[in-house]
């Protein structure tokens, strides 16, 4: 192996420690389940984040055997949830699908279901008139989640999203629904993106202790762009500090893995083996 | 009088009680001080809280007798604050620029002057530190502007310009700070487009108390423009529901103006007189 300056460069003579990083598969947008799995393999990523809807497109046993058969762990299954429909109909198909997402995080042995609570209903103004229903939702859901092994996942998401896509914005108050049922059933979502502003972050994270059931990293990037959605970048592209949320994840006794999860059309639009790429060398240079 | 149905809609027979409502300036961005100062006039909205741009425009003895002269109370000066910087010369700007703030709020006879407090410098990612720097730039201000009668009013905003605006997010968060003074020299902002998605606004308008400088109002549209700071709406026009935030600054003590603050490109590029007639329909409607 040549040691030129260069070829160092290059080659990372360190190799970083990978053994806790999770592909998140909405970072890797145009892939399909096989070709991320593989993705992961190519790079030496241990485990994945999958999606309901490409998990469905080739069939949960299907995405389950390539999964399994390439080794890889999967840290969890996004995204169940959007609870907040008043309406008894919506409601009961919401419940509906959340249990079909638990069956399939299930199948595929995903530890957890993360859950976007879901926003304020068409025309509502009810704040927390939503917010109590999510609770009963998930009242509703956690026996049958622990009954299979499956983790709920509260994630609370950035404020900006309170209105359209959930309800929960905190992670205290993420930690205040999720602390009423038993800790195997009911955990939370640390995600980077979503409380990097929150002044009661650290406090938060502490008191979250066990019941942390996933850490998610992106960086938040300025300006938010015209479909808010996709603001989140990759590491070091925008304002957040990473290694003290790891470090405090970690102190917490949280010990699982590290998922990248970015929405962006520049990442989505970009060759998806020199995300993995960029995205390894960011989590090894800023997360770890 | 007519007493026709038509005629009813059109002309309100219960004329709505004006008393607390104020004009923001910038909701009608397209006047100078004097039309808002006629705008007000003629509609019966008897105070208004000034710009320091406008008002720089003319002159602050020549506003101020224009404000006097019409009978017209002031009920805030926007806006210092942007005290985040790092570099020394940076900051002294900055500071030597809120106590000329302090200075026209004073002439004027605006009781509070709001700060916005700035977010992360240019290329850091160093959040606390620059939160630390807002306390230190409130301490040397704080003084200063309780010797010429005027209050600093924190004003959180909300957590998606924690980056580029300001570093306070939370009322929580304002009031730890603000409690560190005198509450005739440190106060915050409640503000129904940054805190009303906050599950803790209740509890922390209610511990607020005497410290309520400047209750302001505005909806929170959706989907969220291009111009992030442009996505303040005319009440009725998006999520929040306002009435509980006017009984929960009543119930804390405040018995002060309720200023309508709104950014928005509709509303900019509208008759600034139809806006009024509409804001105070609204007022009268939603927020009393």
């Amino acid at each position: 192996m040549s040691t030129s300056p260069v070829d160092r460069d290059v080659e990372s003579p360190v190799k970083p420690d990978l053994t806790r990083l999770s592909l998140n598969q909405k970072t890797t947008n145009s892939w399909g389940v096989a070709q991320a799995v593989a993705g992961c393999v190519r790079k030496g990523i241990p485990a994945i984040g999958l999606w309901r809807e490409p998990v469905q497109d080739i069939g949960v046993e299907r995405a389950a055997k390539l999964v399994r058969d390439a080794g890889l762990r999967v840290s969890s299954l996004c995204r169940g949830g959007f609870l907040t429909a008043s309406e008894p109909a919506v409601r009961q198909r919401a419940l509906d699908d959340n249990r079909l997402a638990v069956d399939e995080a299930a199948a595929l042995g995903a530890p957890c279901l993360v859950l976007v609570v879901g926003g304020l209903p068409d025309g509502s103004r009810n704040l927390p008139a939503a917010r109590e229903r999510v609770a009963e939702a998930v009242a509703e859901l956690a026996p049958y989640a622990g009954e299979r092994g499956v983790r709920l996942a509260l994630e609370p998401l950035h404020p900006m999203y309170c209105a359209d896509r959930a309800v929960l914005s905190t992670l205290a108050q993420a930690l205040d629904l999720a602390e009423q049922f038993p800790v195997e059933q009911v955990g939370v979502v640390v995600d980077t993106f979503h409380l990097w502003w929150d002044p009661e972050v650290w406090t938060q994270i502490a008191r979250a202790g066990a019941r942390i059931a996933s850490f998610q990293v992106c960086d938040f990037n300025l300006p938010i762009p015209a479909d808010a959605l996709l603001a989140r970048g990759m590491m070091g592209d925008g304002v957040i500090d990473f290694r003290p949320f790891r470090e405090a994840v970690d102190a917490a006794g949280y010990s699982g893995d590290i998922e990248v999860e970015i929405f962006n059309a520049d990442v989505w639009a970009a060759d998806p083996d020199e995300v993995l790429t960029t995205m390894i060398q960011r989590y090894a240079d800023l997360v770890l």
